[in-house]
C-alpha cells in the first residue's frame, strides 16, 4: 500500500488540484491532503476557513467516489520553516511520497529523507489568485472550479465576503 | 442530510469511542471526529501525535466501513474555552449536532445555539486513563480497543513510548 | 439600558473617533472601545502602545465627561478573523449593538447575530494614516485629533518616535 | 495627580478585593485595575471571562461612584514573568505606585524601579479559592462579595458552571 | 572534529551538570549546551532567566577554559515533544552525538536518525529540585554547585526570589 | 570588565558585522551577540536558521580568536516592540553597553535606562539585501563576508535556497 502526501492552501479548491488529485490516486492508493494556513480566515490571501475548504475539498472528492481515499488534514503555519516537515508528520498519518511542484517544498522534503515526485495536472495556469480576482470582479471563473464548488461558494456568499475583506484591507 | 460532531483526545481510540460512534452513525448520515489537544505528543495525558490518533480511527472506522462518512479534524487547544466553540467550527465543515456527555461541552455548544445530544455507550467504563496505565503496567489492555488499533499500537511501541514518558516526568 | 461597542486600532485617537464616538453615545447608554490590535506598538502602522492609546482616548473622553459612560478594552489580534468575534465577546461586557463601517467586521458580527449600526461622523476624511504622515513630516496635524491628544502626544515624543520607526523598517 | 495600580485574577471580584481598592483611592487620585490569565476562563481557577470580570468590578465600583476614578485592563498571561513587568507597562496608562501583598511581585515591579506599597484590607481571609468552593458547594458566600457581584453572578448561573468545570477537569 | 549536545533546564547548573560536561568534552571536541525551557523564569521549577542560566554556566566553563569548546544556546519549549527535535536542530550548529541519560529524550533524537550516548557522572544524586529545596530552607547546598556558581547565585539574591516564588504559587 | 551588545540577524553575517564587532571588541571586554528573528528561517528576508547563523558567526570569530569573547543568542521575535528590551535582558546575561546605529533600537534601549554608543565600521554599504540579492543573480559576493563564511554558505547550497524561496515566496 502506498500513501501519497500533498499541500495546499485551497483558497479555493480549484480544478488544477481536482485534476492533479485524480492524477496522483492513479500511482498511490491513498492521498493526505494537507490543508495549509489552517489558522488564517476572512482575509485577502486566506478567505475561506479551514472548514470551508475541507467542505470544498470533500464535496468535489465525493463526486468522483474519491473521498475514501483521502485525509484532509488542517495544519497551521509554522515561522519556522526548518520544523514545518515535522509539523506536517507530526499532524499526519504516516506517507511514502510528497508530490509538490514547489522547489522548496521539495528541499525541505528532501532534506528529512522523503520521496518528492512532480505534481502533474493539465491545467498548470489555473491558480487561487486568479480565481480570488475574478469572483471579486464579476469575472465569469465557474470553469475553473469543480461544478460542486462552484455551488457551494455562491451557497457561502464568497464574492461578498471577499469583496468585505477587500475592502477592508485597503483602509488600513 | 443531518451531520453531528464529537470531541475527543483519544489517546488512544478505544472500544468506548467506537461503540458511540457506530451508534451516532445509526443517528446521523454523516460524523466530525474532532481530535482535541491537536498540539500535544509524547507526554503522560498525550503520548500520540494528531496523526497517529488519526491513523487509529481511520483504521477502526475502515474495518466497519464507516470511513467514508467521517470528517477526522485535528484541533489544537484554546486558552480561553469561551472561544473553543468557535474554533470548532473554523476547523469543521458545518454540523448540525453534538453529541456528548461532558458537562461543560454541554453547556459551551448549547450557549453558541447549538443541539447537544448524549452520547451512549455500554462500555463507559473504558477511558483512556484506564488503557494507558494498562499499556505500562503490562496489564491485559486488548479487549479494551478495537483489534486494528490493538496491531498499530504494537506496531508503534506503544508501550516502551509512554514508559520513557513517565520515567521522564517523574523526574521533573 | 443599552451598550454599545466600537473597534479601532486609535494609532492616534483622533477626531474622527471622537466625533462619531459623541454621536454614539447620544443614542447608546453605554459604550465598549476595542482597542484593537493591542500587542503590536513602535511599528509604522502601530507606532503606539495599548496603554499610550488608552491615555489618549481616556484624556479626550474625560474632557467630555464621558470618561464613565465607556469600558476602553485593549484586545490582541487574533490570526483566524472567524474567530475574533468571539474574542471580543470573551473580553468584553455584554453589549447589544456595534457600530462600524467596515463591511467586513459588519458581516463578522452580523453572522454572528449581532445588531450592526453604521458610525456617523462628519470627519469621514480624517484618518489615522493621514494623521501620521502628517506628524512625521512636520505637516499641521494639531486640528485632526482633540487638543489634549494634541498635547499627550508631544509630550510622549511622537514624532521622534514615528520617525525612528520609520528609518528602522525602511532599512529591513 | 498620583496613579496607583493593582493587579488581581478576579475570580471573581470580591470584598477583600473591593475595601482594598476603597483603601487606596483614599490614598492615591487613579487606580489601574489589571485582570491578570485575561486569555483563560471556564476553567476551575479561572471560570470567568475577562469580560465578565470587567463586567463584576465595574458593577461594584459605580454602586461606589469609583467606576470613573479607575482603568480596568485585561492582559494576558506570559510565560516569561521576567518580562511581565515591561507587559503591564506596555498595557496600562503610565503609574505612580504598585499596591501588592505579593512578594514576587513586590521584587519584579521594585526591580524595574517602581515604587511598591502594601495593600490594606481587613478583609484578608476572603480569597477567590474559598468562594469559589462555597459556590460549587451550596455554602453561604453571599457576604464575601459586594451584593451586586452576588447578583451578577447568579444571573450568569456561576454555581452551574463551576460544577461543570470541575466534572469535566476530574474525568481528565 | 565531533561536536556533541546536551541539553537541561539548568535550574541552576550544578555540580552534576559540570561533571558530566568534563567527561563529555574528554570524548568530543567541542559541546552545545542547550539550555531548555528558556521562556520560564520566576517559577518555583524554572526560578532563573535563561540569561542567569547562561551567565552560571559560562562563568564555571571559564574556570576550567573550557568555555570556547562550547555553544551555550537557549531554547523554548514546544508543545509538541514530536518536532522538539526539529526545534533543537533548527536552533542549534550541526552536532553528532547527543549525550543524555533521559529515556525520552533518547526515544526522540533516535528516531529522527542521530547517535545517543550515555551522560556519565559521579553525582547522580545532585539535581535541581535537591538544591533549589536546600536554598529555600537555608540547608547547606555550597557543595552542590560549582563555587563560582554559589557566589552568582549569593549575589543575585537566589534565596529570596525562590522564597518569593513559592509563597505566590502557594496562594494561587 | 565592559561587556556590550549588539543586536541583528545576520542573513547572513558579512563583513560589515565583522568590522563593527571587531572594533567593540577594542573597548569591550565580552560581546553579546542576539541572532535576532531566531524562529524565522527558509524565508525570503531570513533565508536561515538561528543555528546556521550561530555556526557562520562562530567560525567567523574563531579565526580572529574572539569566539572566547563573545556570547552568541538566538533571540525570537515579539510583536510588541514596547517588551523587545525586556526580552533581549532575560535572555542575555547582564551587559552594560548596547551599539547600534538603528534610531529605534537606540530609543528602546535608552528609554529602559541602558548606554547606547554608535557602531563604527568602514564597510557601512555592506548589507544583507544586497548579499542575498548577489547570490540570488549569481554576482560576484564573496568580499562580502568573511573567507570562512562564505565557504560555509557554499558547503550549505546557499544559492539553491534562496532561488527555492524566492520562487515560492512570488508565487503566493
Amino acid at each position: 500500500m502506498k500513501r501519497a502526501l500533498i499541500v495546499g492552501r485551497f483558497q479555493p479548491y480549484h480544478s488544477g488540484h481536482h485534476e492533479a488529485i485524480k492524477n496522483i490516486l492513479k500511482e498511490a492508493d491513498e492521498l493526505i491532503i494537507v490543508v495549509g494556513s489552517s489558522d488564517e480566515s476572512h482575509k485577502a490571501e486566506n478567505p475561506f476557513t479551514a472548514g470551508e475548504r475541507i467542505e470544498m475539498i470533500s464535496i468535489a472528492l465525493k463526486e468522483k467516489k474519491l473521498f475514501e481515499k483521502c485525509f484532509i488534514i488542517p495544519v497551521a503555519d509554522v515561522h519556522e520553516n526548518s520544523i514545518w516537515v515535522s509539523k506536517i508528520k507530526s499532524y499526519c498519518p504516516k506517507f511514502d511520497v510528497v508530490y509538490t511542484n514547489n522547489p522548496l517544498v521539495k528541499q525541505l522534503f528532501e532534506t528529512s529523507g522523503l520521496e518528492v515526485k512532480k505534481m502533474v495536472s493539465k491545467l498548470k495556469d489555473v491558480d487561487g489568485v486568479k480565481i480570488r480576482k475574478a469572483i471579486l470582479s464579476g469575472d465569469e471563473w465557474s470553469g475553473l472550479v469543480p461544478d460542486a464548488v462552484k455551488d457551494y461558494l455562491k451557497k457561502i456568499k464568497a464574492a461578498e465576503r471577499i469583496s468585505a475583506i477587500v475592502e477592508k484591507e485597503q483602509k488600513e
